[in-house]
């Protein structure tokens, strides 16, 4: 496979160069003062992306799953409640992580392609008067089905049921892509990973905790060490950690803040936006249906499509990597064979998420699917067009 | 601009990362024995790429301009006359450097689009029994047109003329791209550069001369340090430069060899002429005309395109690179401002070509040209699909 | 402080140039084929760099902590009795992460300076007859006090003992540097980082288990979900992880290990003793005492060095960064202030071990203490210059 | 040998990191508005570095020695008479272009050790009052003896000879290291590289013209169009260049320049004479010479270091990297084997510097010379630690 496609996979992202360069620094001795401003410009930075004023960010070397690990082991105690959707592969595996670590998990069943039920949520909620349920997890933005989530709704539920839960946000395939409020949404724990919406390679697992949500970790927690935030404020504290860090991709992490805040979070989303709608246009133009089944649950960052029944998707997944060298995703779980899916984050440009459609469409060509070449091409353009920064044509 | 996009203007190339890397070297001593093991490989790859047993390779910090003033005042004396070719930009820079350095150029003018008159050529040389002229300069591609020239052609002629002229090739935008024959074609001078065929930055200058050449080094010449190959003959005797080498330039020339012998020159020709097939159905379904005038004409590593009479064939190359970030090639000389250029050589993969394809539809369509959007992406898709590496579609 | 200094750090080591080059990798999709060829080539890079046949080698984003936490989560059940020498800081951390997770941990004190007294062991898990001890914790190499432990002598203990508890050894810096044999030892489970021996950015924790410790998985087991081996046998099974993997770090392991069985790891632990002695040469010529009482315990991966009584050692350790831009390693625990270090593992030459020593000659001087410059670089050149590759002088 | 110790040639110089990868760039379209905003900042920052408010700067694809070239071809014309001093490879090297140019050269034979004899100059060019003399030729530091001239004391003796000569100074081994002043002592033509105080790789050519020069260009000059600066003016003022530039390279220029000035040029030179102070009192303890015969030619970017009688001082030079991976300069010309040069420009610490020394010293022992281990050492260290960045030692 060349190296040279960009992928189109749900992350890691492509990576630009400048951050490929923040990662790979010669080694620095992470006790002295440079740490410093490595750690806490990335911790800070992390911040400003959530829109956060109040957060603690720790960061780990690990991904998103100890990002998780993080939240469940110091906050909650064996025998808590917590609630949970299930409308896709990675709520699903959140709820089977708290199960293992002897959580009970009240799971509402969700369409997969659907949304996290909040008018459900907030009965459930309300009818909790004795307040079991300790944890609210919510996954923002379900990757395995291009659905984005509702967060300042589950929020707005739990506060119509006045319920103290907890609320936990998966934002692992949203935040630094997609509209995303620490602060504004009330959110307790923040989860993310080093390689979608930072765009640096995997091996950060991002946690952020509200002042609740540290004042949970006094009381409660399940045995812990490498994940233990208690270690982590003391490390930081004194401008260290409590285990030899991960300086290059912390230095990414600042970085890629930096490049974030630069651009501005709003110019970022609209990009998102823009190179996401390009993506629906070429789906509604090849005659497809995405996995999620309203456009105000449309994902800016992936986009699962659904292929003809009786048609395995995932054949358009490894004919495209082995014909033509370019990654796409596969389907996961109860979607697996029915949809393939477009990652579209990140580092992207929509002159290369055109290569990307007209390769999917040579796929899905070559596959026997009724696919007009270049008619998915012609509808993005025309997005693309229409929304490029315009240029005073009298001036060229 | 981005520079997450490939570029589209021919040479100097998108660069494989592993070549980049091989010239990203930290400083060596160029007078150990370090060097000698980049130096003699590097200059041994370009033999083999030239297809020659007999040629000696001398690489200058420099560029093929470097080349070709090395192939000029390394053999030829104040007076001297050479037949030359008009067709194109870079045959006229070649002869104007012949004119400043007190050579007599006897210059055959020719249509932009057409290649060498090989017949012309012959009865000049036929009739020049005195053998006045002692040189003939022929432009293997004319990077300007997008024209191939006929080199085993020119050879003819000179055999049947029975003329002793040396032979010099300007291969810049051919060499490691398209068939070359450095002996087969009895060449006496081949002239190319690092940012071309090699995929490398642009920083050397590369001369092949054949053992008549190097005969002629004996007797003639005009004045030269720099590019003085007595001296850079007995530099590389001694496994040294006779002032400091660009080490990292050259480790890369040995890599890009290696890369090009690993591929197999045919099958990396056949790369080349598979892309730009693609890009000339383009071309044909946007219904414009290439440069070139015939089909035997057509270069494989760059198609100069020509816009409807009245439209500034520039502004789409002004567009391209402002709005989308896209670089194409301007006409220059006599066809500047009537066509634009696509450059497809060196790293360069289908699925990236079709995103300067689409690039292009966009600019054309922007500027008012009568372009359908995805047309020519279709075309190009079509035979892409169709020259793919077959996959068996049952073992995916 | 400069980035141009090689570093004196008990790891991060230096990092060659290649391992640098194999992490910093572009994103590839870890769900495809591409992804295999580094995933199992470097699980069985770290197997040979083992000297295992047996072992099941796991790999996480994290560092060795993380495998600490691996070793114990994955075998160990609440109320576990273990048995562990306290000697340094890095067994105190281990024994704590046993504590927090329910384990009971039977402690032998010992001097720090001293390595594990396998005597001592014997008779513990001799009296031990119920076998209440299920896993004995041996720390290889205490980085906090430059001492090597004895792990075929705590192997002996054992065996005769006829005690059937697992062995544990932490190997974070002595694996890849200095003799470790992982069948020969009969260990069951080994833990190391990516920092040290295999010279590679922090990032990865490195567990690998034998057979013994596999079946152990089976039977018992602390929650947990990223460290659960369980998941990563499912996962390696199919060519991928339970999680997004970190790509760029495996491909530096695997790169690494090439590098290291390619130099011979004979050679490797030489070179490393080769450069140690130097240093412990330097100290005997400074007057100075190693932390390690006595020279079987003398580590080759570090020195840590007593200053004179009263005078504080981590001077020399902010003063060699603040006046020289130099790294070395303060005192950690029980020897803060008393020791100071200086790493001498992983890429790194004589030469370059001469600067550091010179380097801390002068600090040393500077701050007062009775050092005469140039004497222990004197006394490390002796060496080296002994122990140099030879050269035939008369063929120079 | 070892590519991880630094090097101690007289150039190309160890490179920081922040210049390889400022070289290492992405393909750009050079035609594009990206290049201007590299192309003018380079010039401009080598015309900072220069002290020059007047020069001209054209920078070409080359070395040093295409940089004399481009001062020769473009000023003078066959038959001129030039004026230099023959002192060591460099002078000589340049002599003997200007002769196969067919320039005649009054060449003062000077020894090498000693400086331009400026007084002797003052004689000749007042003597000259026929002003066949058209330009002078000063080399201002000889790389091959370690001995720097008095540019300032040329000029003031073309002054009192009231003579209208050129002054074209070659600085490639001074330049951005040690005090110039282009315009303070009115050069012409200065001349240098990008590998040396640039601490770039070798590659480019670096000529800078004052307006008198620039005059004499409209009059005169040699055959030439790659080094003919009238088509790099009229490339760089529509942002170009007449052919194919190093983009890589003048972006290293650019950044390098950005660097110098940072640091502040009095800082460049003041660290360039503190390294070379140390190395000069390494050389006395050692009992040897320097080939520069007096403290006041003293160079600071390069030593020549006399070993005694009888001994082939290339042998240090070889036996120094074959045994301990670590280059130095061999004597060249008429010091072939009587001396050894320490290169000290560039990106280099004190700390560096001590393991160059250290390592002079075991090979110079190991070939039997009369050296004590750690005494060159123990000199530097005390010129080192009493001129270091003063810390205040009660904050550490």
């Amino acid at each position: 496979m060349s190296l040279q496609n960009p992928v189109f996979i749900p992350g890691p992202t492509n990576m630009p160069e400048s951050l490929r360069r923040a990662c790979d620094m010669p080694t620095i001795d992470h006790r002295s003062d440079l740490f410093k401003d490595i750690l806490h410009p990335a911790r800070d930075g992390v911040k400003r992306v959530l829109k956060s004023a109040v957060a603690e960010v720790f960061v780990f070397p690990s991904t998103g799953t100890g990002g998780w690990e993080t939240a469940i082991t110091n906050t909650l105690t064996p025998g808590d409640t917590v609630l949970a959707a299930r409308n896709g592969m990675f709520s699903q595996k959140w709820i089977d992580m708290c199960q293992r670590h002897g959580l009970t998990v009240e799971i509402i069943e969700t369409p997969w392609g659907e949304g996290i039920p909040t008018a459900r949520f907030e009965e459930i909620l309300t009818a909790d008067t004795a307040h079991k349920i300790k944890a609210v997890l919510a996954t923002h933005n379900e990757t395995a089905t291009g659905v984005r989530s509702d967060i300042a709704g589950v929020r707005r539920a739990m506060d119509a049921a006045k319920h103290p839960a907890l609320l936990f946000v998966d934002g692992v395939s949203s935040i630094g892509s997609m509209p995303f409020e620490f602060d504004g949404w009330k959110i307790d724990v923040a989860v993310t990973g080093s390689q979608k919406g930072f765009m640096l390679p995997a091996g950060l697992g991002i946690a952020a905790f509200s002042p609740k949500a540290m004042a949970a970790v006094e009381t409660g927690g399940l045995p812990r060490t490498y994940f233990d935030i208690r270690d982590m404020v003391k490390g930081y504290a004194i401008n260290g950690y409590p285990y030899t860090p991960a300086v290059g991709l912390l230095n990414g992490l600042k970085t890629a803040s930096e490049m974030l805040m630069e651009e501005g979070l709003d110019n970022v989303f609209a990009r998102h936006t823009r190179i996401a709608t390009g993506v629906r246009a070429a789906v509604q133009a090849w005659g497809l249906q995405l996995c999620a089944i309203r456009p105000d649950l449309y994902s800016d960052t992936v986009s699962a499509i659904r292929t003809p029944e009786g048609f395995d998707a995932g054949r358009i997944v490894s004919h495209a990597s082995k014909r033509y060298g370019v990654a796409f995703g596969a389907g996961l779980g109860q979607v697996a064979g029915k949809v393939f899916r477009i990652g579209h984050l990140g580092s992207l440009t929509d002159v290369l998420m055109l290569s990307g459609l007209a390769t999917a469409e040579m796929a899905m060509a070559d596959l026997g699917l009724d696919i007009r070449l270049g008619s998915g091409v012609a509808a993005a353009q025309e997005v693309y067009r229409r929304t490029a920064a315009p240029v005073a044509l009298a001036a060229e």
